[in-house]
């Protein structure tokens, strides 16, 4: 989808029953609500009913701040449901956080730089100085705090407030090399994107590169996930792979695993943006 | 969808207007229709609307003989509505043209006994007597119909016989080296599901790995569509490429085309089986 | 490579030093070889010298059967050389084990008997009847073995005493759900193939696609590895994915991956014939 | 191959004969030389064979400057070849031509700073003056040489000078939306590396994306070329496609095909960088 006039976007999930997408297609239709896209899907295992609708605010009869309450009384409490409403044309605040490899970082500046995304960058947060050049070309505030294991948590105090100070909606974890505490994660749940440089679950953890050269696999990959408090365990939003062979060292798999990173790192991103993720028991549900 | 109860789908597409999933849904809601599918697609060109729509029969409460009356009168005629009503848990009857080829034979043949399709196959016609012994194995009557320049119309004509005495609802195309008449593509339209071995609209015509193998190509591919008047330009349900080198021979481009051949129509019949694809101006709106 | 004339194969491997190819190309002109493939390759970390060679028999000067010696005396034992010679035009003994999913059966049995393999198939033998009918559709003479706890090492010894019989080179796992015992696979080093249903080493051992349902992989796979003692770790040959989301159940997992697996097995298997794979500490050079 | 010594790469084709990889082999042994790396092809249609060799320096016996004169004395001669040599550790000076698309010239000067690549960029040209601001970002010169249609082979004269200058070895047209005239072509054989946004040979010439939003094809592509006097029809470097659907607008192709577009020319070009090219009649070998 790729539209400019200004629309609402509902992401529902509840228990599964009868004749929920016509009332919930009706809801909107009586309200003048213009429906422009509507995807479902039911989870026949755990019999969950998800569904993504987005309707054109122009002539919509409930105004923008109104529009949760109604739905509530009108259909979301009779159906226990839950619910996100997004709005489109807000451009989200959004943290970087690196550590030593540029690709990624690079990758997401150059689109944001280009007007891809819709999307605010205030700050860039490493615990290693070495990328500090690739901001100050992209005139991004970066903000080095080292992490070792005795200031960890004094660390992540920090930043978590340098993240409040500028009103961050999406931390990206761009190949930062850190292992974020719980407290850190339950403050932003389903708002931290991490990319892992292997086809998950295969390879979890340090050097995945390593391991796939030992277990001579002939494809690798990489995953784009919401960070949880299990490492390298949360939902998966993006996956790719590429074919390689014995004819690549460590070395060569590294190269070709960059290119994976950045390109699944930031279809993730993009789907986050155009709200097309519901997350239910550690998977994602992806509208596209 | 692997589903076991009664359901009945919807295919419409209509010029876009406000309202439309609402009308739909609502309908089927008031009616007692319990919706287990629903995904619409706006072609925002075209400025058409496209719906795929499927819910339980049981407790459905209009008969399925008046479901199209019905639906026209209280929605279709409103809207300048075309739609397609289905009913799973019917065979249609298929049947296959061949000529010498057998992998696409095979293959379809496997499936149909494997019952990983719900189809019935009552015959197989070819223009060449080679892949007899296969029909044969697999206990299928099959037609030996030699096609030459003098006898080509008189010899569709008895193959449009044998179609029809056999009820036969879908035609596969598998590797059947024979153009057919217009006349022939008339009665079946969009009921003609042909392979092209290459990813056209690259090649088309006839030897493409051979025009492959003089590009130069690093990707080979194949390409499953209704066959239309048009030679090897109708609307494409399905395609697929794999990776090639300075390394393949044309024959080895053959041998890797052949699995790329036979996986990719059979995901265009199966498509097809779902009743899942829609076609709008020679192009198709596949929902999966 | 696709070649009628008769030809020789040696695949080498051996410490890597100076001057090897040189030496290996140089013997085989001296005696009047004309090389038509050559390959080889280095792997840097464990200093290992790997090639695969082809050359023309006719007018080679020495004698089939004295090849072997010849290359020792020259130039094998010099280098500490561990080397197999394979001639082309012979076909080997290929035996399939088999239990219920008949997917890769039929894809096996397709190829052989449209001439795509240069193989003998002698038998099928599974430890359940349900496959018996596909092998009497092909004339393939079927060997029911039921196994349990109590019988398992003594019908292995049928299996093997079947395998020895019929002068088995190969032997094919085609979704075989028995573990092989140590016994069993040390008979055949190299020589059994197996085709597991996930993007190995991810989903080890029973029900990967129902793990792999659960864990929301965003990316199923198939692969196919030489059978060692470890179970699912052996070398890897071929691995290959395809792309699924949350609308696939694990009935359309099973479905997607079944073709998956059918085409990776049968590729392994051409890697295979063509003596083109490698293996050294349980990773493989496949030379293509 | 990721290493660091010194090392020779000679690029070979010439009509197949036998014995030519023994008398290659035979000559760098011969002089000291040890191979790292040989890789041989022969095109068993047009009965030409190709080879790249790379040998270690240190040690090797004829001095670099000496090397082209020994080779063709002792081999080159006498088998009519055609070759190139080629040393490592030496840094290509790289142009890159550009228009109004960010995408690739980003790419590429992200990888030139993170020094994945061993080359110089003396210079960017550009038909517009759009991407001024991102080459100041990355201190590399920039030179807005308007074109049209009256001004055009003045231009190329002034672009060319600027190239020669700055002792330019390949040229990348990183979306340069301009046809290069053939004289200026000529200066450039098998220097001139382009980046196609369609999967060649389909979809040729402008605007493929609304070509191919049009033709409802499933898979989209790019495709990096040697520029040569026929348009878009250059020898193939490499290729690479993404699955698409009717939910693609062209906008959305676009957005799914820039980031194509950028790994597949960066894959052409590390080719290239790493001497694995050879082109011969309109097609590549890639030795990787």
């Amino acid at each position: 989808m790729d539209r400019t006039k200004p629309s609402a976007i509902l992401l529902i999930h509840c228990p599964d029953q009868k004749g929920i997408i016509a009332k919930v297609t009706e809801f909107l239709s009586r309200h003048k609500g213009n429906i422009i896209d509507l995807d479902e899907h039911v989870d026949e295992r755990e019999k969950i009913f998800f569904m993504r609708v987005e309707w054109e605010l122009d002539g919509f009869a409930i105004a923008r701040e109104e529009i949760n309450d109604r739905f509530n009384e009108e259909i979301g409490a009779h159906y226990q449901m839950v619910w996100k409403l997004h709005f489109t044309g807000q451009k989200p605040g959004v943290a970087l956080m690196v550590s030593k490899y540029p690709h990624c970082l690079y990758d997401i500046l150059s689109r944001y730089q280009s007007g891809e995304w819709e999307i605010e960058i205030p700050l860039i947060i490493s615990n290693h100085n070495d990328l500090s050049d690739i901001a100050a070309r992209f005139d991004i505030p970066f903000y080095h705090l080292p992490i070792n294991k005795d200031n960890k948590l004094a660390q992540e105090q920090q930043q978590i407030a340098l993240l409040k100070k500028h009103d961050v909606d999406l931390i990206i974890l761009a190949r930062y090399m850190q292992i974020l505490s719980g407290g850190f994660i339950k403050e932003y749940p389903n708002k931290i994107i991490n990319i892992h440089h292997s086809f998950l679950p295969a390879f979890p953890g340090a050097k995945p590169y390593h391991s796939a050269y030992q277990r001579g696999v002939k494809i690798i990959g990489a995953s784009s996930h919401y960070v949880t408090t299990e490492l390298d365990e949360g939902p998966l939003i993006e996956q790719d792979v590429v074919r390689v062979s014995h004819k690549d060292s460590i070395q060569s798999l590294m190269r070709k695993g960059r290119d994976l990173e950045k390109i699944v790192l930031s279809r993730a991103i993009w789907h986050h943006l155009q709200h097309n993720v519901l997350v239910f028991k550690n998977r994602t549900v992806i509208f596209e």
